[in-house]
């Protein structure tokens, strides 16, 4: 199968690319060193790259930029960031992308452990995967032609714990190989509208 | 204690002012028939409200705007109206409101079983409800003062089932007298960071 990771130079993202291209054949999308050029934060970047990938079978997204600060000096612009980017980049992913994928085909997201285990600064992030979540599980009951999405929720990774580890204290680190294990599980196996927690 | 009810006049609203007027004094605060105006769409205008509104002890809104339509129809502008009002529009409501209620005081929102149980047209608001349900419980850690943050979760109401019965086929409906009694137990209550079902 042909699939396209955007964010594949992110460190899930390049543990993902690791473990699908021992078995398929691997596009990655991004806005630097991909395959395909994309600007998930825009709608007309997202249809240029479908247009431009070819027949395809599953899209992956490790991507999506959050804005992280205490609460009392959140505004409503600090998160559309979040809004903007993780969230309705990823939404736009599917939307368009479900016009230009095989039959059968998958999408898999990205949302992460702040959605119901929060921490100082992370409200952006925790309403962002929150809302990542319950898309998926709704989007899940309409996506057409058997097309099937899920979402990926990782906690902390070993190999951030050198600059995010002192905002994840008491949390337990996994490595990005487990976590690309979630998203081998979601593109070939054949569920949808799960959130997997790892 | 003084409450402000944004919402007052909607379906629960009404039910919610009922409730906590036997106790409290209740002030309510929307668009149309409200003590203080309110368009919650509008940072200036919560702002305004709040100014107006003297000192207060809890907030609970229960109003918010969310598009619903199929999957395939949906655009990111048609998501923008449920993040910018139902979703936005509460999260400035506690963004702003931290900065006049008093010690100790609380703030109750409102999301929808659709976070969780999705129904064919309701990816945006499954997307809103689960995005307010992680944010509660993120600001729920760090808003000052003793201050508190719940949400009601409710499922379709009893008195909406004419209108809206078809969307939500099996579901059991639930009065809103009984959906109030949640916000009384938020309000009245001393439990932050909970997500009440009802």
């Amino acid at each position: 199968m042909k699939m396209i990771v955007i964010g594949g130079t992110g460190t899930i993202g390049k543990a993902v690319v690791k473990e699908l291209s021992q078995r398929h054949e691997v596009v990655t999308a991004g806005r630097t060193q991909a395959d395909l050029p994309c600007d998930m934060g825009s709608e007309h970047s997202i249809r240029e790259m479908f247009e431009k990938a070819g027949a395809f079978h599953a899209v992956v997204i490790t991507a999506g930029n959050v804005h992280f600060e205490e609460l009392s000096k959140m505004t409503s612009a600090k998160y559309q960031i979040g809004l903007n980017h993780k969230l309705m980049g990823q939404v736009n992913m599917v939307l368009i992308g479900s016009q230009y994928i095989q039959d059968r085909g998958s999408f898999t997201l990205t949302s992460g452990i702040l959605s119901h285990d929060p921490i100082v600064a992370g409200s952006s992030a925790s309403m962002v995967n929150g809302a990542i979540n319950s898309f998926v599980i709704a989007a899940a009951i309409e996506l057409p032609a058997g097309q099937r999405i899920n979402v990926i929720s990782p906690t902390i990774l070993k190999e951030s714990m050198d600059v995010y580890g002192s905002f994840f204290r008491g949390f337990e680190p996994v490595s990005a190989e487990k976590v690309a294990l979630a998203y081998s599980k979601s593109v070939e196996g054949a569920q949808t509208g799960q959130i997997y927690s790892v």
